[in-house]
């Protein structure tokens, strides 16, 4: 029976910025790196910082033409679309050939994708796969250095739901993710948080390359359920807003008969399911014009084995 | 010797809403009483609610091609520009041509512009003018009753800056801004604050038109001194951030020697006045392309006569 699990060493690193352009924390920390980068370095590894999206950067908005975040799908990236390409497709194009190709051998071992979140989330680690030892054992490291200030982990592992995201051409990518600040803006407490993070995931890196043992661990994550829209009118527009009690209460319980929204005439509608669950992405800027006031999660405890050399 | 002075009553009053269209508590409260007029109807005048740049609002976005809250000066509204006119340009032709025009008798009495803010500012009333005694008295009563929430007054009446607003077409122009609040995301706790400032003004100008005697008052006013910017790089990127130290003080003391800005690399910028001065706008969102980090203010206290009508 296998009790731990044997990896390659770590060659190459990514850090993304900028995938989201009004996302600044990441801008502003990998173009710093990109001039400095001995803050990063760690000497049994590549770490490279680098734009995903310029054009959006520069014009300070989330993307140009489609969300970058969102099209790192084989029919996307495989070239066969006809007509003018958006420049996010062209753009993840370059990306996956730089730094992919998507699935294959030849990929980066680890993308670290910078994002900020209008939600009071705080400093979250994304997660793609249930089943990946290695970024489940960095998960927890990063989780345990930054205590006590909370670390929560998202996984967004769903039958339904393919996100297709710019870090997923790596063979362990992890999305981190802070917050609150608004888009266009950069806070300096949000910004060393995710200085932070970077830090701790690199020197987790740095030390498994090293030989460093990491003993079989569990990790409570908070599990993708269901994307939640606010309530919309005819014509589309909202029909009621985040009620009070539920914003900024990102992975706090959200209990049946809770209130969700508010209506401008006060009218309130609650959460009716059956199991208590923990809303996140709270009124998130970027995604009213993705039909999501927040997602619904469940906690989950996943186990990963033994993690060496 | 005057003890009082002697106003009109108040026959007209705009509301107006997306004037930048990402400010959503403004946008949502005109577009529910456009179909709610009932909400802000006062017996003795015309309430009318407006949303100024719609093409934003459709948008999500500040503006089309340029500042709507810039523009409403003499040459912009007298049409004598060449070329292509810039959509805001247009825009602010037809609201002069509704509720103008500016600097006539047969302007609107009050417009009442609402706003949202990135920065830590609270409720805050925008006051164009140091000798409108209406204007002030509306203040004072709007302060009075939103207390003890804090309710401060922005003067920014200055010799060098003109900003030309969309409200100054108003005999009685009054901003209404109210954060913090991310670009595109709407609060409940925001929405409802400026809800509760809109219906006080309404309520002073109600009292005022049915014969209400005002004593004489002082206002307590931040008067705008200067716009700092960030310090920036050659290429004229942000060279530094704002100091966590500074970061959510709006209208806090800046006294000589207190940090304002930090670098990449821990360096801090402290503030080299002679005088203690009082931030705001710290860290506005839509400031950054207008090479400004924070505004100072000076505390300034303002005297009213008696008003009646």
């Amino acid at each position: 029976m296998a009790t731990s699990s044997s990896h390659s060493a770590v060659r190459r690193v990514a850090i993304f910025g900028g995938t989201h352009g009004n996302e600044l924390s990441g801008v502003l920390l990998v173009k710093h790196w990109l001039k400095h980068g001995e803050e990063i370095a760690r000497r049994s590894m590549e770490v490279r910082p680098f734009i995903t999206n310029p054009k959006a950067v520069e014009k300070c908005v989330r993307y140009i033409d489609t969300d970058l975040n969102r099209v790192f799908d084989n029919q996307s990236l495989s070239g066969d679309q006809k007509g003018k390409v958006p420049y996010e497709i062209e753009q993840a194009r370059k990306i996956n050939s730089l730094f992919g190709p998507k699935g294959s051998k030849n990929g980066y071992d680890v993308i670290l994708d910078l994002h900020n979140t209008t939600a009071h989330m705080g400093a979250t680690l994304i997660l793609e796969n249930s089943r990946d030892d290695f970024t489940i054992q960095m998960c927890k490291y990063i989780q345990t250095s930054m205590a006590p200030e909370s670390c929560a982990v998202l996984l967004i592992e769903h039958p339904g739901v393919k996100y297709a995201t710019t870090r997923s051409i790596a063979k362990h990518p992890i999305g981190i993710e802070v917050g609150p600040q608004p888009q266009g803006v950069v806070r300096a407490d949000i910004l060393r948080t995710m200085k932070n993070v970077v830090n701790y995931a690199l020197d987790f890196m740095q030390y498994f390359n090293e030989g460093t043992e990491f003993p079989p661990c569990s990790l409570e994550v908070y599990r993708v359920l269901e994307k939640i829209d606010y309530p919309r009118n005819e014509s589309g527009d909202l029909g009621a807003i985040i009620h009070p009690s539920l914003q900024d209460q990102d992975w706090k319980p959200l209990n049946p008969g809770d209130p969700m929204f508010i209506t401008m005439d006060g009218e309130v509608t609650c959460y009716e399911g059956e199991n208590t669950v923990y809303p996140t992405f709270v009124n998130e800027a970027a995604y009213y014009e993705k039909n999501q006031a927040f997602a619904k999660t469940e906690k989950v405890t996943l186990m990963a084995q033994a993690l060496r050399l």
